[in-house]
C-alpha cells in the first residue's frame, strides 16, 4: 500500500518528467503552459489509489492516470472559450494569451494525447478501459451543453442541476476510479461499486467548489470570491436560495442578478448577504454532507481491508473540505 | 469482390440507417444536420475497397470506416471556425447556422463518436486500430496548425506546402487504407505499401482540389471557385507562381493578392489570368500526374490479384479528376 502523498509524490513525477514539446511548436507550447500549471492531479490520484485499493500494480496506471487529466485540462481548455473565462489557476487562460484558434486546436490535439496515454495500458484490458473512457467523454461533453443551456433557461430545478453535474463533473472522477479498479484486475462488481462511490464524492466536490465559491477565502480556494455570481450561474447555492427565499428577498436577490448596473463587489456582496440571510451555506453544506455520507456508505461496503481504505478516505475528505 | 458503386451504397445505407440523435438536443442536431449532408463519403469507401482488396469481411470494417468519416467531419466543423468559413457542402456552416460555442462542443462530441466507431472492431485488432487512428488524428490537428501559421509566413516553400497537406489530407486517406487492410488481416508488408500509396493519392488528391479551386467549375467542384485566392491561400498554385513569375507578372501578382480594395471578382479574374499566362494549370497537373504516378507504381507492386486492383484505380482516377 502506497500513501496518499507517495501517489501524488508518484503523479508530480509523471507530468514533471514527460516531454510534450514538438512540432510545430504553435500547437505544443500552449498545452505545455496548461500541464505545467499542476492543479491538484485529483483525477490521476485517484486512479492510482483505486489500483492500489484494490492490490494492483500502480506502475501500470500512471499512463493512463495521465490521460484522464490531460482529458480533464483539454476539457478546460474549451470550456474556457465558450464562457470567456480570463483566469485559471491564477494565470491567463489559453485563449486569452494565445486566441481562440489556438485554444480550439491545441485543445483537440490534447484530446488525442489523451486518448495516447489512456491507450497505453495492457491490450487485453483495452476494450473495457476505451468503452469507460469514451462513455464519460460523451457524458462530459453533454454535461457542458446543459451547463449552457441552463444560463438561458428559466425553469432549472435543483434535480436538473445535480443531472447536470453529475455529467460535467462526477462521471470524471467516478470514471478515475473504476480505471484504476481495472487495471488492478478489481470484480467488476467491486469496479462498479468503486464508479458508483465516485458519483457521489464528485457530487459532494462540485457542491463545495459551490459553496466555496460564495463562502470561501480566495486564499485557500485558489479562484475569486463570487466568480459564479458575477456570471449569474445558476448552482446549488442560487436555486436553493429562490426555493426557500420569501417575497422580500426574492425581490432582492433577483434584483441583484439582474440588473447589470449594480457594481461587482456590491452584488458580490449582496447576493451573498442574502445567501447567509436564509442559511444557504448551512443548506448547502447539508446536501455536501449527504453525498458523502452516501459515498461513505459505497466505500464501508467494499469487499477490501479496512486499512487499505484509509488513503481514499483522506483525498475524499479534503475534496469536500473536511479535516476528518 | 464488391463493385464500388455497392460499397458505396453500402457506406451510404450505414449513415442513413444510424440514429446520431440524442439529449441535449442542442449538442446533437448540429451533428445531425453535418453527417446528413453526405459529401462523397471518400474515406470510409476507401477503407472498405481496402478492406476487401485483401479478402476482408467488409462488413466487419463498416464502423470503423464510419468513425474516420465522423472524424473528418469533426476537422471540418472546427476548421470552418478558424478559417471563419460560411459555407460547406453549399450549406451554412454549423458555426454560422448556430454559433462558435456551439460548433466547439459538437466538434468535440463527434471527436468521441469517431472514437466510439473506431473502437468496435475485433479487440485483438484494437491496439493497432487505435494507435493508428490516434497517430492519424495527431498529424492532421499538426498540419491544421502548418496551415494556419504559413497565412502569416512569408517564406513557404513548395517543400513546406507539400509537407502541410500531407499532414492535413494525405495521412487520413493513407490511414482509410490501413485500417481497411489492417481488419483483413493483411501482411503488415502490404499494409504498409498501401499506406504509402494513400499518401501519394492523398496528395494528388488535394492538388487536385487546389487546381479545381482556380480552374474548375462550379457545379462540378460543388464549391465556389477562387475561394482560395479570395483567401490569400499560398496553395500550389500561388506558391508556383511566384516561383516561377518574371518581374511584372510578380508585382501584378502581389497586387491582386495583398491590394483589400480590389473588388473579388476582379481579383480572381486578375489572378487566375496571371496563373494561365504563366501556365500553372500544366505544373500543377504535371505535379498531380507524378503524385499519382508513384501512387500506381506502390499500387502495382501489391501482392494481390490484378483484377482485384480495378476498383480502387476507379475511384483514384476520379479523386484526381481522370476518366482513365
Amino acid at each position: 500500500m502506497y500513501s496518499l502523498e507517495s501517489i501524488q509524490h508518484r503523479i508530480s513525477t509523471a507530468f514533471t518528467c514527460t516531454q510534450f514539446l514538438n512540432e510545430p511548436v504553435k500547437l505544443y507550447e500552449p498545452i505545455i503552459y496548461t500541464l505545467d500549471q499542476g492543479g491538484k492531479r485529483i483525477r490521476p490520484v485517484l486512479v492510482l489509489l483505486a489500483c492500489d485499493l484494490f492490490g494492483g500494480d500502480i506502475e501500470k496506471a500512471v499512463f493512463p492516470a495521465m490521460g484522464l487529466e490531460i482529458f480533464h485540462n483539454f476539457t478546460l481548455l474549451h470550456d474556457d472559450i465558450m464562457d470567456n473565462a480570463p483566469l485559471r489557476r491564477g494565470k491567463e487562460t489559453v485563449h486569452k494569451k494565445w486566441n481562440d484558434n489556438t485554444a480550439i486546436l491545441s485543445g483537440d490535439t490534447m484530446f488525442v494525447l489523451a486518448y495516447e496515454y489512456v491507450a497505453k495500458t495492457d491490450p487485453a484490458l483495452l476494450p473495457d478501459v476505451l468503452r469507460l473512457f469514451n462513455d464519460t467523454a460523451r457524458k462530459v461533453c453533454e454535461g457542458q451543453q446543459y451547463d449552457m443551456n441552463f444560463e438561458t433557461q428559466t425553469n432549472i430545478t435543483i434535480d436538473k442541476y445535480m443531472m447536470m453535474i453529475q455529467l460535467k463533473t462526477a462521471v470524471l472522477i467516478a470514471c478515475s476510479l473504476k480505471l484504476g479498479a481495472i487495471i488492478a484486475l478489481a470484480d467488476p462488481v467491486d469496479a462498479e461499486n468503486i464508479y458508483d462511490f465516485g458519483i457521489e464524492l464528485g457530487l459532494a466536490f462540485q457542491l463545495q467548489d459551490d459553496y466555496l465559491d460564495a463562502f470561501g477565502d480566495t486564499s485557500v480556494f485558489g479562484k475569486e470570491i463570487g466568480g459564479d455570481i458575477i456570471t449569474n450561474k445558476k448552482t446549488f447555492l442560487f436555486l436553493k436560495a429562490f426555493e426557500v427565499a420569501h417575497e422580500d428577498d426574492l425581490i432582492q436577490l433577483t434584483h441583484y442578478f439582474y440588473s447589470p448596473e449594480i457594481p461587482l463587489t456590491e452584488k458580490i456582496f449582496g447576493v451573498t448577504r442574502i445567501y447567509q440571510k436564509l442559511r444557504i451555506d448551512e443548506y448547502t453544506r447539508q446536501e455536501i454532507e449527504l453525498h458523502f455520507q452516501q459515498a461513505t456508505r459505497i466505500l464501508d461496503t467494499l469487499n477490501v481491508k479496512e486499512e487499505f481504505k484509509e488513503e481514499i478516505r483522506g483525498l475524499s475528505l479534503g475534496m469536500v473540505g473536511r479535516n476528518k
